[in-house]
């Protein structure tokens, strides 16, 4: 008890530690989300997290740091993707890349931080380099390497281009008949092509 | 002379109404790619166009209105591409669209009101509902319309995701290789894409 006591006003306990880490993530999340990554603060993500500023500083540093750890959470599912997808035969790709996309997307528990990070990106160039280096330099050039061909980036990036202008269009534009109509309609249309980007003449 | 005069105490002639339209039209673009929808104003479109507030409701209304019309006029270009894309053949469709969106964002002149258009529709609903009406309503259908297939609209809604992603990646995220390659070598990728979106099996 007393040992407790004494850890308690001292540095906290690795557990707690990550707690606290897991609110500011969760509270930056939605500050970014809501806020966008201009007008979010430091102060106002650790108000929301019921911490003090200095502990934010002290555990991610600046406000950009801030947003890379919370983008890197935000897309470690879809970062997985290419081990997912390193597993399927070479002409299962596109499917299993665009199941696994639309996985992410369809969840609404992943959209919301996914929309976070695209919003940002889109409206901030400090917020477009933390999705560049994280997606770009980690998701795609992952997949590249998989892929036997001289241009692999550049099919990948096309590849990628199909699966995140639908996504806007049907998550976050919200054009009809893409935004409702079944996902499985859309993965028949949309994994041959992604197929075709990676794998194709 | 005297006529002049007194015209110019009354309603502005046309050529002069016309110009100070284009100038609020122009300063809203510039307003609504800076600050985003939500943090911009009628006030500011006009102090930066030079005209009184009043002005700026006398021509357009809402807020919402005058960004409907700075939309309506960047995205005006792209809203040819139906009737361009009518002379083609049906095997060249894919080709002809793919220019056309290419040549709209390689132009700096055009591409700056669409990045404002896309950043805006991105982070705001009422944006989104503007951009949805007019780029889906105005644009996709009218391709649609072209079509002989059942699902014309969601095949037309895939080819405007692939060409969506595309520019997302390049002109705004700036993913490389993808946004320094030649621009040929994407129209050649793209376009056949686009073609099986719209007229494949």
């Amino acid at each position: 008890m007393t040992d407790t006591g004494a850890r308690r006003r001292g540095r906290p306990p690795r557990a707690e530690s990550a707690d606290t880490r897991d609110r500011i993530l969760a509270a930056a999340r939605e500050e970014f989300s809501e806020r966008g990554y201009e007008k979010s603060t430091v102060r106002g993500i650790a108000k929301a997290a019921g911490v003090d500023s200095a502990l934010v500083h002290h555990y991610f540093g600046t406000k950009e740091q801030v947003f890379a750890a919370a983008v890197e959470v935000a897309v470690a599912p879809a970062l997985d993707a290419p081990d997912a997808v390193a597993d399927a035969p070479l002409d299962q790709v596109g499917e299993r890349l665009t199941r696994f996309m639309f996985g992410v997307w369809e969840n609404p528990t992943t959209r919301m931080p996914l929309l976070a990070v695209v919003r940002s990106a889109v409206n901030n160039e400090t917020a477009a380099a933390v999705f560049r280096r994280l997606v770009a330099a980690q998701l795609l050039r992952r997949i590249a390497a998989q892929l036997d061909a001289p241009d692999a980036e550049l099919r990948a990036e096309l590849a990628a281009a199909q699966l995140v202008g639908t996504a806007m269009l049907r998550y976050v534009i919200k054009v009809e008949p893409l935004a409702s109509v079944d996902v499985e309609r859309i993965i028949a249309r949309v994994a041959p092509v992604v197929q075709g980007h990676l794998t194709g003449p």
